[in-house]
């Protein structure tokens, strides 16, 4: 609890809202929970994330919209209609469209502090809940130019009781940054496993374990990663036009069947190798304290 | 030690083949190493693989061709030609070229059974030589309708110290296997990662931790997999197409925008689901035991 944040309520009880709630909760913020699901409310209440929102509450001073990119903005500006919080901000992995909807629909900009902490996506139920889900991740932040300050505090107030650090990026490269680094490499792994769904077991046992680790996030749910995709359409659709032109030329080189083709391919892969020890090397927690507007 | 497997003589001191005669060595059969490389060589025998092998030696009971699949019928005909053992096998991971280019140049193959040991590819350096590396796995046969039993029963002596499970296979079978569950995903792997060979450390470290596990593969040796690659050309470039015409499908659903892009997109993510889940559920021991030839 800080002198900024003493109350807040968050609407949707899925994993990231369950999970932001459980830390706010465990900081000794009084945490209200919103979701359409009744049951929700009352399993994330269950946890100890805070009690069912009453419409005699007071105005939070932090609302957190934990729910689907495509129903955050409805979401917003039915809370800021009806009064329920001081200061608004989101949780969505994608953030431009957001953003310029929250605008375009007429939410009060003043107070809405669209922002996205990088710690996997939302799910359904509360089973991977967790008050540390957020312990040294990244949390983006997308203010508006005519963001005020006290609407900024609130919200950093709630990252620093989350346990995260802040990093301010303008909308559309969080939605690059997150399109090369999530979206599309989910899409790819969801590709590549779709040609098992149909095979036998005594093929698939013949598969290394380091397959099984590179396509484990293609388990994650549809829905809510095809509602991720579609809210960040071009950023993804340009990141997968570049691979599927990389594996047809790989294909063409290999179909041709050149004696040059072993030296063609390393090239690819020399330069993948790069890339792979690069990111490797890179652990999450070097942007600690990093606010650097747009500088990725 | 078996009956019919007293002497070994392996060729190829990388990762694989080290991992074979520390194995064989830990078992009791005596082994002689040779190397291009006599650094190689020197550091295998002094990890207790066996003794570097010299021209007075009688012919071993089998002989075991671990180089590159480029250099595997090269050095087997050589081998025979000099009359350096009783029966032979390879550990290369591709197998249909191989094994008619050993009858087109030819070898004996009465004394010639291409095998294949699932354990990741090949490496240069001893540094991940493990007797263990086999254990539990599947180890691939793929005999000639003309391979004798004597031959056979050893290469079977061979699997069964290494503590493998044997797997015949034909070999355009086993190249179709390894292109949709090893090669075709490593190429991917490296497509993915060229884009961050050249990135900020400040991007690179915003990457889930589920990010860098999906490309662990692609810090794999580029020439290593290259030649791979190469000698399993159609295959992986059927995988390859198949996959990038798949990527350009989802480019072109988000590009378009519709509202039905969500649903369209959520299908295909919901087949990889099915498709993660069956492989997931599937762990390698349960082919134990099995052999029943082509049925994957």
């Amino acid at each position: 609890m800080t002198a900024t944040l003493r109350t807040a309520l968050v609407i949707g009880c899925g994993t990231t809202g369950t999970s932001v709630a459980l830390a706010l909760a465990g900081a000794g913020v009084e945490v209200a929970l919103i979701d359409d699901d009744p049951q929700a409310v009352a399993e994330a209440a269950a946890l100890g994330a805070g009690t069912a929102w009453t419409p005699e509450r007071p105005p939070a001073d932090l609302v957190v919209v934990a729910t689907s990119p495509s129903a955050v903005v409805d979401t917003l500006h039915s809370a800021q209609s009806r009064g329920l919080g001081h200061v608004y901000t989101d949780t969505a992995g994608t953030k431009e469209i957001i953003a310029a909807d929250a605008e375009l629909r007429g939410c009060d900009l003043k107070g809405y502090v669209p922002g996205h902490p990088l710690a996997g996506p939302d799910a359904h139920g509360r089973a991977a809940a967790d008050a540390g889900r957020f312990t040294a991740r990244t949390w983006v932040l997308c203010p508006y130019d005519t963001t005020p300050d006290w609407a900024l505090e609130t919200v950093a107030a709630l990252i620093e009781l989350c346990g995260a650090h802040r990093l301010d990026l303008a909308p559309h490269v969080h939605d690059r940054v997150v399109a090369e680094l999530s979206h599309a490499p989910h899409l790819i792994a969801a590709a590549v496993s779709t040609r098992f769904a149909d095979s036998s077991s005594a093929f698939l046992s013949l598969a290394d374990p380091g397959l099984r680790a590179a396509l484990r996030t293609a388990g994650g749910d549809p829905w809510v990663w095809s509602d991720l995709l579609a809210h960040n359409a071009g950023p993804v659709a340009d990141v997968l036009d570049r691979i599927a032109g990389q594996l047809g030329r790989a294909a063409a080189i290999l179909r041709e069947g050149d004696d040059s083709a072993p030296l063609e391919l390393a090239l690819t892969l020399e330069e993948g190798r790069r890339g792979q020890t690069a990111l490797d090397r890179t652990s999450p927690r070097t942007t600690r304290g990093v606010r650097t507007r747009g500088r990725v």
